[in-house]
């Protein structure tokens, strides 16, 4: 397999990012990959704030994977910047390569890079093989994830 | 009791936060309340980024509580922000009184005014009261909330 880049994401990756955020037993219910839209307005806020690291990873002028990195500063544990890691997907094609792991394992590498002395995430607890892999690359399911929508 | 304000924390905040940030069992154990240096280099962080809302509730001029709420544009959910809501902490004095759900409700009403479709917290799994709180606030544990400490 040819070299893996990692890069910020452009307008022009949404169709595919969005492609790969809707394949996806939950993506499908909540995704509208015919319609751009509303993709294309919260890329703009996303490129708005430095805190936000919307990323693709790229091989062979494909892209296989996706995933947002938030740089959150906080005051407890004496002033502790955290990062958050949301909407991760690996392309179909992908799954079981190994990429979900390099690309969590730069997500880990920039948090630090960032200052961030935690990283956190939350996944569906219907998703048992997502809990698994994030457990073998060192994270803990200390937490209960609440969500609301609104 | 008299009437509750919410608003931003500033720099003469810190002292009487962090006190609320360590009275507590996990916190007594992460922070330093008698060092305000790490603190006050966060605040300049959190007051640099206009997504991130570090408030105090204040009533007859005594700090009572204060939570982080951030903002955070993303794409999933054909282009959902959400807000987080982090470091949650009512002073001794008040718990009880109702003050925690005043002040989670005004986070959940700001997320709304910031154009948020979902609001999403962690509580660690040791803090079975909390989770009941959060429950009847309208919130649901559909998640696993995993940390990685770098």
């Amino acid at each position: 397999m040819g070299d893996l880049e990692i890069r910020h994401a452009t307008a022009d990756d949404l169709p595919a990012i969005v492609a790969m955020l809707a394949d996806d037993p939950l993506g499908a219910q909540r995704e509208t990959p015919d319609d751009m839209t509303p993709y294309r307005a919260a890329l703009e806020h996303l490129d708005a704030d430095p805190n936000q690291h919307l990323v693709v990873a790229v091989r062979e002028d494909r892209l296989v994977g996706t995933l947002q990195l938030s740089v959150i500063p906080g005051l407890s544990h004496q002033g502790m910047s955290r990062a958050l890691i949301e909407a991760v997907r690996i392309h179909a094609d992908e799954r079981g390569s190994g990429l979900g792991s390099q690309l969590i394992e730069w997500a880990i590498d920039t948090s630090r890079q960032f200052g961030c002395r935690m990283v956190q995430l939350t996944s569906d607890k219907s998703r048992t093989d997502a809990h698994r892999f994030y457990e073998r690359l060192g994270f803990s399911a200390t937490h209960e994830g609440f969500k609301l929508r609104l």
